[in-house]
């Protein structure tokens, strides 16, 4: 019967035709479809973002200051760490903390008698060591003294986009600026030329380690030195830093502003 | 010709028993198979993504002490915080604060004159008031002080379980607990109940808020409360709060930690 013959062919073009048909499944799964992500190499999604909570747990304890010292990133937060510090996250987190210290800063009233002072601190404050970090695992190496400072060296480091903004608005608010940073007093220069180079000027003080601060704890050194400023009759009303030693101890300023730094810690 | 009419049969068998298969189409399109997320209601995955950023960005700034005082959550992270609140992120980062906090408290070398003090705020860091947050959008709402009071006084909040291990292992390595709450002396009773029904007993003293205290900002009223526990000798060593304002001021404890909360702020 030719007919059941033909109804076998008209079946089997059918059945091809389905299977050969690019819409077919994705009409036939429309109702489970969900969009995209690109796969990790090196493991399933699930994994991924379960290593991305993790991570970013870790790193709101280093934004929060609750973790104990700590000499490099955890070794399975090095991607982690890497992406936020070459991607967006670290800009927006950067873009927020100065517009944050901005809105601060105008509620200030000034006084006219030069007394009003804004603290910053340089490292990962105003200027941004990321090309060094970057040769060293953004962190996942111990911090190795003699390479970095053959790095500041150089003078090469790059302005801090939006802590310039704010520097340059605080300048202009009436402020004076003091830079607190643990350098040496031996990188003075390389310091003044690298930060005039990328648009950091007329601060008032620069202090930088002197011979009898080598060897004390960065909160120690910086508390000392805030409270000399005390002494001359200073007021603290601001100061920057991104790490918590730069903020703490005492005579501390009346609002600090923690910039974000997950790549290392200074006790 | 029946073997045509077997065939017919047989092909018609053969294409319902392929679409009604749950696997063939799962099979067929293995080559573009990947990870699958879930899809958000209300727009695409990229602009997720780019609000996840803004939304994290912005609770890293909260932990951090960055933001300038703010009444609510932005609008825009409601999901997102509630996300957080009530999925594993929220966990992840009270456990972690209790384990930092244990690893510090081990290292201290408490005195047998019981003068060692550790210091716990109450709200969000020995009880949680989630089921009453989540009936008020997670910090969406401003913050209804009368409303508040009447779920305080059902003395149902629930213990964080990690802070109640730390609870007790700080007990047990010989610390006293002194619990410094914002809440009322009127709320004294229904307080040491709750406290007490969850698990958390044996304090030295639950300091409330009394008839002078109301008006104080937080971080003053809580830090003349620590000034004078050092006036009667006791030295503080640990300070756990959710609140920036239960750890600054004067009198600042050797070593503070941070809850997560991302849902109010308390000046």
């Amino acid at each position: 019967m030719p007919k059941f013959k033909k109804m076998g062919s008209l079946m089997i073009i059918l059945v091809f035709s389905m299977l050969i048909s690019p819409s077919f499944c994705s009409q036939e799964s429309s109702q489970f479809r969900r969009p995209m992500i690109l796969e990790y190499p090196d493991g399933g999604v699930a994994e991924q973002e379960e290593m991305n909570l993790e991570c970013t747990s870790w790193r709101i304890a280093v934004e929060a200051n609750n973790l104990n010292p700590w000499k490099t990133i955890p070794q399975e937060c090095a991607d982690y760490v890497k992406n936020y510090m070459t991607g967006k996250g670290y800009k927006l987190d950067l873009e927020r903390v100065s517009n944050e210290a901005s809105v601060f800063a105008k509620t200030v009233n000034v006084g006219d008698d030069s007394k009003d002072v804004w603290i910053f601190d340089i490292d990962e404050t105003l200027l941004s060591n990321l090309p060094y970090y970057s040769d060293h695992g953004y962190g996942l190496e111990v911090f190795n003294g003699v390479e970095f400072d053959k790095w500041v060296g150089k003078g090469m480091a790059l302005a801090i986009e939006p802590s310039l903004r704010l520097y340059h608005e605080v300048l202009s608010l009436g402020f004076k600026v003091f830079l607190l940073t643990g350098r040496s007093e031996r990188q003075r220069d390389v310091t003044v030329q690298n930060l005039m180079n990328v648009g950091f000027k007329n601060w008032d003080k620069l202090i930088l380690r002197d011979t009898e601060d080598h060897g004390k704890l960065a909160t120690i050194f910086k508390s000392e030195k805030r409270t000399e400023m005390l002494k001359e009759g200073f007021r603290i009303l601001g100061n920057s830093g991104d790490q918590w030693s730069d903020l703490l101890g005492h005579s501390m300023s009346t609002r600090s502003f923690k910039l974000p730094n997950p790549m290392y810690y200074i006790p």
